[in-house]
């Protein structure tokens, strides 16, 4: 263990989509746990969209940055010393030291992890917060039915490909939205979606009704924006549509128009906004569950791994242009020192 | 009984607002009922803002019209002639004789009116459609719990008025959005709204806000538009909103942008749409509920009359502009002839 903790700071509010210059580094001492607190030493780091919207620095995003703080975000470490009765040096935890090789947590929000049950990055994509997000906005907000049509856009990211394989293990068709031929082969060969459209291929109102002759029960939002409005031209009598995410509007300095409402009402559709905290109670249940299903080998995942905190900075850039391919994370340190 | 049959005709789709000149007039033979049929005069013609959405002359809007037919729309009528077995001369019936003083019908979706029990012209306003529109979007879609702040846009029409007085008798604080001064003071000196904003008065977020101290729990859209990005400023958590109607977008050739959706992922909200049709077996309900409450003298409504079936279409023209007060009728013919 080397003495110094190197940090990726967060430098300014990006101006659209970020780029490298936006952060800022350093190197500073070890911080040392006080009584009911341990260290730990960051093993994987999480990018996530989100954090484009905590860099805009506004009080409505919780976390607030200012130049030369090191960046939030969600990791998997290890714990090397500890002063606190529950956690051993040893465990792994999943926790927010943020984008640094080391930092102090007193316990609060803090999940250890068994290394044993599933990889230890699982617990931040298909097992963690994406993994929550996708099967609790599906299962608790969508509500499909056997034989209905669900269509999730960034299918094959971590909260799409959890969408995308649920909606099937619960009997419906599942439709991927996704911005690659790659990605769709992939979302159809390996992750089991009925049809994948590719949004860069034209006209994609056109191309969901052949995806979804029936129209679409379930539409499952990470996007906002164009990709909504050609969903709302497809809608089937009775729809739901699940709000996560509006990445297209994070990199935005004021929020873009929505699309038009009126076909929400022929359908009589009903659009329900998700926050994933509201659902960290059904955390055991996505463990057990799609848990279960990855120990069948009918559940599958996808990586995009960066190796080196010092290439965080660029794939973060490179997620929020969706050229990643699976959940963005960066090796932070090897999983066993 | 004249023997001619006077009739406003669709002459042409609209560009825009609506404008005298897009009707036509004619006068042909009463028509005879054949067997199974019977012949009724119009009294009270309802004009109802979907009728633009009618002369847009579009598949999607249901009825078409081909120019020179007679315009649609709900009357109340009473038979003068009958060759049907159910309907007696003499007879009060809600019948969709449209634009015309009389009209043969085979019965089909016609309602037999009690005109002992409640105004007839109630039939077309507040115990008839528009009060079945607000009252089942307000009670089954936006489920009001004592307490809680129910907001409403066309405060003073037959809906409008229906969601704003049903919510307060089920505990709710009703808060009125409406486009006039005085229609603004009748809603809370006459309707029971705790307060109703003028959305002509200019911000009508920070008017919202300072209406809805704690956040809008339900909001009952009428209009769509900026009234509903006004209002997505100011949702409380778990928010309900109903999308009624978007009469902005009617008087559009192409619909317009609709609000970011974003704060309906923050407050959690869900959005439903609302198609009246889908609740015509609570029409029961609406007449046995709000007409208890007019018969006990807790429940009012406006009425905003024009004289003669000719002077329709320039009535029509001014309810499209927000001029009218009140539920828009024409008096085609006196109650009793």
């Amino acid at each position: 263990m080397s003495d110094r903790n190197f940090r990726i700071l967060f430098a300014r509010t990006p101006s659209g989509l970020p780029v490298p210059e936006d952060f800022g580094r350093d190197e500073v001492a070890i911080p040392t746990p006080a009584d009911g607190q341990f260290l730990s030493r960051t093993i994987w780091l999480s990018l996530d969209p989100y954090y484009r919207n905590v860099m805009k620095n506004s009080p409505i995003y919780g976390d607030r940055l200012a130049p030369g703080d090191p960046m939030v975000g969600e990791t998997v470490a290890q714990v090397v010393q500890s002063r606190h009765a529950g956690f051993a040096v040893g465990d792994y935890v999943a926790v927010r030291n943020g984008w640094q090789q080391y930092a102090v947590s007193n316990g609060a929000g803090v999940r250890k992890l068994d290394a044993t049950a599933a990889p230890l990055s699982t617990a931040l994509g298909v097992l963690g917060m994406p993994g929550l997000t996708g099967y609790a906005g599906l299962v608790y907000l969508g509500e499909p039915k056997p034989g209905q049509t669900v269509v999730v856009s960034a299918a094959t990211g971590p909260v799409g490909s959890t969408v995308g394989q649920v909606a099937r293990l619960m009997g419906a068709r599942s439709v991927g939205i996704a911005g690659s031929a790659a990605k769709c082969d992939y979302a159809v060969r390996e992750l089991g979606y009925a049809a994948c459209v590719n949004y860069r291929d034209g006209d994609l109102r056109a191309a969901l009704k052949e995806a979804c002759p029936e129209g679409i029960d379930v539409y499952f939002d990470n996007v906002g924006g164009d990709t909504l409005a050609a969903v709302f031209g497809n809608l089937a009598l009775g729809a739901r549509i699940v709000l996560c995410g509006m990445i297209e509007a994070y990199s935005m300095d004021r929020p873009p128009a929505g699309p038009f409402l009126g076909p929400v009402v022929g359908a009589r559709a009903t659009i329900k906004g998700l926050v994933v905290y509201d659902h960290m109670h059904r955390l055991p249940e996505l463990q057990r569950v799609v848990g279960g299903w990855i120990r069948d080998g009918r559940f599958r995942w996808r990586e995009d791994v960066a190796d080196g905190l010092e290439q965080a900075p660029e794939a973060f850039c490179r997620l929020m242009r969706g050229q990643n391919f699976g959940k963005a994370l960066v090796r932070v340190a090897p999983e066993r020192a």
